[in-house]
């Protein structure tokens, strides 16, 4: 079962639109053994996702957000894009398979603690207050989820992608 | 033809995942017809996200960017976003359907104006020139992008839309 779902992870990864049987050859188990642990293409997507994302949950809920808001962004941002960044053709693969309002669910659980820092930040006087916390949380997640595009388009070094993330959200966060 | 472009239109913007019989009825043909022109859904999808995104780049177009550039990105902003707004739920049907390197190639037209728009703003020192104008322009659709997400998910009144994409596109923008 992990197996598959190992498989499955790096086949999806490195082309989103892998098949059942590209997946079933890399775990090493036949088809009909795959389609008995998951009957559909889309909820053998989604197991994969749903791991992803609480395996980036974890990796984003040991991130040191105390301290200065300007300074903990930067680590938000670096341990967010590199989440993303590996997840990139994983989340093309969710897209083209998952309804967008369960690829939302299953990105809530992470906007808690970012929706936490910024309402400190915010309270602090270091992040604007004239536009609600969710919308700055969900500016945050779309800029990251843009750099992601723009390496994938060829138009973004990946070197440089946290520091544009970065300049360009606290420019946005600033107190007008 | 016409008919079953604006039918599948229809259709998709109030459900992205309408089925081809759905369409069929909606445009009064019958399948076996509707097939004749369109062999398979995403040959029909991406005719139908093709004509919107021509049809959007013709309203783009004529959108007034000349002027103090902060006055005229509340025009963009504006155009833009309802643009967005009205192309939604298809925008769901085609992330679902078309291969992401497709939608973006699809894009590519209207980023040509915006892009010279950015460029002219930079010169005259009203826009940051520490990023470049590529990443600027994705920033931008980006965040119209995420408004239109915010909509959807329930969290954004469409009436402040316009005003949040703009104060935080602005903000983004100014030079540091």
């Amino acid at each position: 079962m992990e197996a598959i779902l190992d498989a499955a992870h790096a086949c999806l990864s490195s082309d989103p639109d892998a098949s059942i049987g590209d997946i079933a050859k890399a775990a090493g188990v036949g088809r009909v053994t795959l389609y008995g642990h998951f009957p559909t293409r889309a909820e053998l997507v989604d197991a994969v996702v749903t791991r992803a994302l609480t395996a980036a949950e974890h990796a984003l809920a040991v991130i040191d957000l105390s301290g200065d808001p300007r300074e903990a962004i930067h680590r938000l941002v670096a341990g967010s894009w590199s989440l993303t960044a590996d997840a990139g053709a994983l989340v093309a693969a969710a897209e083209r398979s998952l309804p967008a309002a369960q690829i939302r669910a299953a990105h809530d659980g992470m906007l808690v603690p970012v929706g936490n820092f910024l309402e400190r930040g915010r309270s602090e006087g270091v992040f604007r207050t004239d536009l609600p916390t969710s919308w700055l949380a969900a500016v945050l997640h779309s800029v990251v989820h843009c750099a992601a595009t723009e390496v994938d388009a060829g138009r973004l070094d990946p070197g440089d992608a946290a520091s544009y993330i970065t300049k360009t959200v606290l420019a946005s966060f600033a107190p007008s």
